[in-house]
């Protein structure tokens, strides 16, 4: 077992409330609202360097990707701030924090501001509560037969990250995506009522479609060949399957992944956005496990499928 | 301006959401559910020494005790979790956590679990959400000539926390108040259906009560001489004026301060749990600022009116 899972089975005991969704879930549904809890550590799931609007952003813009992944609507947030005294990076850290909160519409309902120790990494936290829509899906309604779209481009954030990590001053389209992923939020509601599974893509396609294939009792077939990738991706990258492969398993991504009953196509039936990229990338099956194909033919598993946060 | 103040100033364009109280409470409110989120960190709001179970308990129950003084009943948490890779600091955590969840029947409904890098201090966050009752007291509902009373002791805490310091190996009942605080939900629910204003005194009586005169728009006067202590308290440090300042400016007590219409005794007429020790301690006035005395006589108010955050 990893970390992560020996950690996860210590919890689960204490969440036999049917809200809790055995843990199994992105998110928690209680009295009609829909509730998630993010919390990003820096130096773990942002630079030191990042300007400090972008993180605030950032940990808005990942959190209502929950709910968006639920189809739930907006409703409030209370943040847990960690100061350790540079009140100029506090400020702009709230101002893009701000700047989220105020194009999706998520009011600040409260939270808890906390000193640090000098020195210590500042840790951030998020509880977002969305009003539920008509449907909440989970990740384990999926059935063999689905179809898996996903809703967004896949991998932008990833080869951001990867810019940066090369060069601190990097700029451009791709750094701007790591930088302030985009919620969908307006795709999540649409989608939600006809997914039979639903969540967001933030740690890798693969391991987040094999969490959402195990979930549900399935196994999956991605062909990707079919992943939706961005103009700037692929003029970075190219298109070959090593760029595909690290699309697939990047992580921050913020797209949606959802399991359609087969006959549904969500471009001709949903009133989707403008400019909503829908892709179908594969479907469930009923075996076990995620197998991979590029044209047709069967690609091995690469050893990593995605971010684990306790490799 | 403190630093507290100066980011609650920040903060506070961003919560012009009613439910959000202006963020002047303990607790916001939506759809008829009461939501508080507390973080405690490493080094900061427990010792690094502490027994981990102690530190669970305590983390459900200095959140469950913002849930008692709005007098709502626990409905869930969400926690977030760091990790440093020492999983049996981490399972004691949760076996204290578990205990406090079980004790006061609050499910656990997700959070977020996240490695921190090494050498960092833990932090710690609970979200919790409750159901209101028929009323919600917040802080600034009070008025000239309202009583305040206690519910609880004063002090056991921080004279258990001065033990700890002078030798870390102390145990004792103040030793067990600092580490395992009771949240008084039932004698919260009991006294919001006729409180003017209610909160727990977690930064020591003297500030949070300058807290609730000042959001009251009042005055408040304090007699020293009611402060309600322990036998336990009173046989480590007396019950001198030093002691009772002592008591009424440690904090960590998750007493229950509320303001109550002057002919309401709370003794008299409301159905509190057995024990439950209430104190008149001072009433709010039409002047501002706190002002205390002791046995009648004035007394000036001390340097330090309770724990400030960012001091």
């Amino acid at each position: 077992m990893s970390g992560e899972q020996q950690i996860l089975a210590a919890l689960r005991p204490l969440a036999t409330d049917p809200a809790a969704r055995g843990l199994l879930d992105d998110a928690a549904l209680l009295d009609g609202l829909v509730l998630s809890h993010d919390t990003i550590a820096e130096g773990v799931h942002y630079l030191p360097d990042d300007p400090p609007d972008s993180v605030g952003w950032k940990l808005a813009a990942v959190n209502l990707s929950d709910l968006a992944a639920k189809g739930a609507a907006p409703a409030g947030a209370l943040l847990s701030l960690t100061l350790r005294g540079d009140s100029e990076w506090e400020e702009r850290f709230l101002r893009g924090f701000h700047a989220a909160c105020e194009s999706y519409g998520l009011p600040l309902l409260g939270g808890d501001t906390i000193a640090l120790p000098d020195g210590a990494p500042r840790v951030l936290g998020l509880t977002v509560l969305g009003r539920a829509g008509a449907r909440t899906p989970s990740r384990g309604g999926g059935r063999p037969g689905d179809r898996l779209w996903v809703a967004g481009v896949l991998g932008d954030s990833a080869a951001g990250l990867d810019c940066l990590r090369r060069d601190t001053k990097a700029e451009g389209p791709l750094v701007d995506v790591y930088r302030r992923p985009i919620p969908q939020l307006a795709a999540g509601r649409a989608l939600a009522g006809v997914a039979n599974a639903m969540m967001d893509v933030s740690d890798g396609l693969l391991l987040d479609a094999a969490r959402l294939a195990d979930a549900s009792g399935c196994g999956a077939d991605i062909a990707l060949d079919t992943l939706p990738l961005s103009t700037s991706f692929v003029a970075e990258r190219g298109a070959g399957l090593d760029a595909r492969l690290f699309a697939a398993t990047g992580g921050d991504d913020y797209a949606l992944l959802c399991a359609l009953p087969a006959g549904v196509d969500p471009n001709a039936t949903l009133c989707l956005p403008e400019g909503t990229r829908m892709a179908a990338v594969g479907s469930l099956t009923d075996g076990m496990g995620i197998h991979l194909t590029d044209d047709g033919e069967p690609v091995p598993l690469p050893e990593r499928l995605g971010h684990e946060h306790f490799a």
